[in-house]
C-alpha cells in the first residue's frame, strides 16, 4: 500500500508566523502555488542563515515531487537572480548567448561565442563542468595549457569589451543561491527537477544581461536529459522564463541519438571547433552552431530569415575572422595557443559483423570517456584531457567486418579494455538500415 | 502547469555506490520500494553522521511525497527500535501499554494504567507532550506539583517492579534515531506522513517489550488527525507493524467530534480522571477507557468476551484500587498527592439562542485552550496546568438562552477574551436535532 499524503490532514496550531520555513515547505509539500514573498523568504534566508541547509533540502524534494508553476518558476528564477549581482553592460553592442542543457560530443560553444562576437555581438559566456555522462564547456577550455575559467567580472567586462566573447566560469558573486543550492541538491537527490533546473539555468544566463538568448534542448541517449518529452517540458519552462522578463529567448530541441561532434573527449573536440572555425560547415556539429547562432540573428533582428541568417554566418566562417577571435579569447584568456591540441595515441574498435549501424548508445559512450578519465565520476576529480573517442561511423552507414567503427584516444591499460568493451556494445549493427531522427526541431 | 518527476529523467553514471545517501534518496524519490538494507544505511548513517541532516530531510519529504510500502514502513520501524536500548522484562506478568494519536480532554493514559496494573498487568507507558491543538499526558502529570516524567531505563524497571505501572518521558536511550528524526521533521514540514508517524510510534512502543497493546486511533475536529480516512490509514498501519512482529496489537477508532472528557486542561483533566478512578463508569471518557482495557484483556488471553472484561473492570474501579495505585505512582515518581489539584476562577460562556448543539469545534476550543497558556504555541514553552474548559453540553443537549454552556477556568484578562470568542464560535446551536457518531468503532 502507498499512501499519498497531498492534502494537510493534521491539524496545525495557527501561529500567525505563515513565513517560518516549516510552513512554507508544507505549503509546498501539499501541493500549494507558492507566492513571489514565500520563495523570496525561503532563498533569502537560505543564504542568509535563518533556512537551514536541511530545511532547504527538504524543500528542494517537496519541489522535486510536486513541480511548481510556470510563475513560482519564475519567482524561484528571480530570487536566485537577485541573491547575486549582474554582469555590467560595457559596450552599445546587442548581447547574446546560447545554453545547451547537455550532450556527447557537443563543442557548439568553442565555435559560437567568436563567430557571433565577429558579427559585432558581445558573447558573456558562463559554463559549467561535465555533468553525468556528458562534457562541460570549461573541462574542454582546461584542454588548452594555462586557460583561465575563473575570471572575475571586471576581467569578464574588459574582455567583452575588448575582444567581444569570453567563456569562462560562473563568478562567486553571480546568482551564490543557486551555486549554493545546487552543491546541496547534488548530495540529497534533488537535481531531477524542471522547475529547479530552469531556475538554475535561467537566473545564471539573466544575470549575463542578454538582449536575446538561444537554448539547445537536447534528448536521446547522448543527452543528459535523454526523453524527449521531458526535454519538450524543459524547454517550455525555460521558454516561458524569457518570456516573462521580456528577454528574446528561441529553443531548439537537437537530436542525440549519436554524439554531435565526431569527436568525444576534451582536447579532440576543441580540435574539432577548430574545423569549423576554419570553414568545415557541413558537419552536424557546423550544422547546429549554424542554426543556434541563425536563431540569435532573427531573435536580435539582425536577420530577416533563415537563409540570410545562414549566409551571413558561412560567409563570416570562410572569412577566417572567427578562428583568429577564437584564439584572441584563448591568449587573452591565458591559455598557450596551438594549432591543434594533443591528443592520446588510437587504437580502431572495428565491427564485427556486416550490416547498417542502427543504433549508438551515447550512455555506453559517456562512460567510456570517463572510463579513460576523460570525465569525472565523482566531483572535483582531475580529468585526462588528451583522452576521448573519434566516431568513424554515424547511424545508418553501411559496414563490413573488420570496418573501423570508432578510434579510441587512450594509453594502453585495464581503463582502456573496458572502453573497447563498452564502445562495441554502444553501437548496434543490424541487416537492415534504420529510420533517422531530424537532427533539429523547433518547438 | 505542474510536472510530475516520477521517473528518473536524467542520466546517471553508474558508479557502483548504490548505498550512498543520496542514490537511496532518489530510489525513494522515484517511488521504488526501499530494502531493509537501504533504509538501515540511512538511519544508521543519520546517527553516525555519515548522513547529514540535510540528507535525511530530503529522505523524509521523499518518504511524505512518495509514501512507504509496509514492508518498508516495518524495516523503518525496526532500524529506529534498534537505534537504541530495550526497556528491561523485570517481573513475569504481562507487559501491556496503550497508545493514543492524540485528542481534547484525553485522560485515558491516567485511568488505564493503574487500573491494568491493578489486573496484574505491567504498564511501562512511555508518553509525550501536546502535539498540536492536542494535549499530552506528560503536561497533564506535570500538574502534580513535583512529579517526574524523566526517570531512568532503570528507574523505570524498578517502579514497574515495585507498582506495576509508571507513565514517564521516553528515556534517551530508547529509539534516539526517532528523537533526531521528530526534531528534524518538526521544522522541515515533514511530519504529516502515514509511514513516519507509524515508524515514530511503533519504535517507541515495541522498545516497551510489550505482551499486547492497544491503539486508540482518534478523528474528528478535537483530534489530531481530523479526518477519518486517514486515521484508519494510520490505524492499518500501525496494526501491520504489529502483527509483523508477532505482538497482539487492538485498535479503536474513536470519534473526537466533540472533546472526550468534559474537562479540556491540564489540571482539570487529573481532577476527572479521578473521578472516573473513584468508580464513576458512565461518561464518554470511562467509555472509551474501558474499550482500551477490555482490548488489552481480550489481546492477552485474560477475558474470553467483552462483558467478561467490562465487568472485570467495573469490579475493579469500584473497589478503589485503582485510585490507590494511581496514588503511589504519583508519589513514587515524586508527586505531592492532594484530592484534587488546583484550577483557575471559573467563567461561563452563556448560550445566546435556543436550540441542539449541533457541531462543536475541537480546533477552536483547543486553541482557546493554548490561548489561556495550557497549551503550547512553540516547543518548549511553559504551561500553565490550571487553566481549561468543562464543557456543560454535549452534541445534540437542548439548549435555551442564557444557560451556560462552557466554563472557562482562567484569570480575567486579553487572553480570556479572545478564549471565550474562541469557544463561543466553537459550539454551534440550530433548530433542530443531529443524528451522532457512535464513540466507539472498532476497525
Amino acid at each position: 500500500m502507498r499512501l499519498a499524503a497531498v492534502t494537510v490532514f493534521v491539524q496545525r496550531i495557527s501561529t500567525g508566523f505563515d513565513m517560518v520555513p516549516a510552513a512554507i515547505i508544507a505549503r509546498k509539500r501539499d501541493g500549494h502555488e507558492l507566492s513571489a514573498e514565500e520563495i523570496d523568504a525561503m532563498i533569502d534566508g537560505f543564504l542568509g542563515g535563518s533556512v537551514a541547509d536541511y530545511q532547504m533540502a527538504a524543500f528542494a524534494m517537496a519541489i522535486v515531487c510536486r513541480g511548481m508553476s510556470r510563475t513560482e518558476t519564475a519567482s524561484l528564477t528571480s530570487s536566485m537572480l537577485n541573491s547575486g549581482l549582474l554582469l555590467p553592460r560595457v559596450t552599445d553592442r546587442p548581447r547574446v548567448d546560447k545554453h545547451s542543457t547537455g550532450g556527447l560530443g557537443d563543442s557548439t560553444s568553442l565555435i559560437l561565442a567568436p563567430l557571433m562576437a565577429c558579427l559585432e555581438f558581445d558573447v558573456p559566456m558562463l559554463s559549467g563542468r561535465g555533468l553525468g555522462i556528458t562534457g562541460g564547456t570549461l573541462d574542454k577550455l582546461e584542454a588548452i595549457e594555462g586557460y583561465r575559467c575563473d575570471l572575475t567580472r571586471a576581467e569578464i567586462a574588459a574582455q567583452v569589451d575588448s575582444i567581444g566573447c569570453v567563456i569562462t566560469g560562473t563568478t562567486p558573486d553571480i546568482a551564490p543561491a543557486d551555486r549554493r543550492l545546487y552543491a546541496l541538491r547534488d548530495v540529497t537527490g534533488t537535481v531531477e527537477s524542471i522547475p529547479l533546473i530552469t531556475a538554475s539555468i535561467m537566473s545564471k544566463k539573466l544575470a549575463e544581461t542578454l538582449d536575446a538568448l538561444v537554448l539547445d534542448v537536447k534528448f536521446g541517449s547522448a543527452a543528459f536529459m535523454p526523453e524527449l518529452a521531458q526535454a519538450e517540458s524543459l524547454a517550455g519552462s525555460l521558454i516561458a522564463i524569457g518570456q516573462a522578463v521580456d528577454l528574446p529567448t528561441r529553443v531548439l530541441l537537437t537530436s542525440m541519438e549519436q554524439p554531435l561532434g565526431r569527436m568525444v573527449g576534451n582536447a579532440c573536440e576543441v580540435n574539432e571547433a577548430l574545423e569549423v572555425l576554419e570553414g568545415s560547415t557541413q558537419s552536424p556539429l557546423a550544422q547546429v552552431t549554424l542554426a543556434l547562432c541563425s536563431q540569435l540573428l532573427l531573435a536580435s533582428g539582425r536577420s530577416r530569415d533563415r537563409a540570410h541568417a545562414h549566409t551571413l554566418l558561412t560567409n563570416e566562417l570562410n572569412s577566417g575572422r572567427p578562428l583568429r577571435r577564437f584564439q584572441q579569447m584563448v591568449q587573452a584568456q591565458n591559455g598557450i595557443w596551438r594549432d591543434r591540441w594533443p591528443t592520446a595515441p588510437a587504437e580502431p574498435v572495428l565491427a564485427e559483423q556486416a550490416g547498417y549501424v542502427s543504433a549508438i548508445d551515447g550512455r555506453r559512450l559517456g562512460h567510456a570517456v570517463i572510463e579513460l578519465g576523460g570525465g569525472r565520476k565523482a566531483l572535483g576529480q582531475p580529468i585526462d584531457h588528451r583522452v576521448g573517442l573519434e566516431m568513424l561511423v554515424r547511424l545508418g552507414d553501411a559496414v563490413s567486418p573488420g570496418q573501423p567503427l570508432v578510434r579510441i584516444m587512450a594509453q594502453r591499460g585495464p581503463a582502456l579494455e573496458i572502453a573497447q568493451r563498452l564502445v562495441q556494445q554502444a553501437i548496434s549493427i543490424s541487416p537492415s538500415g534504420i529510420s533517422q531522427q531530424p537532427l533539429i526541431r523547433t518547438l
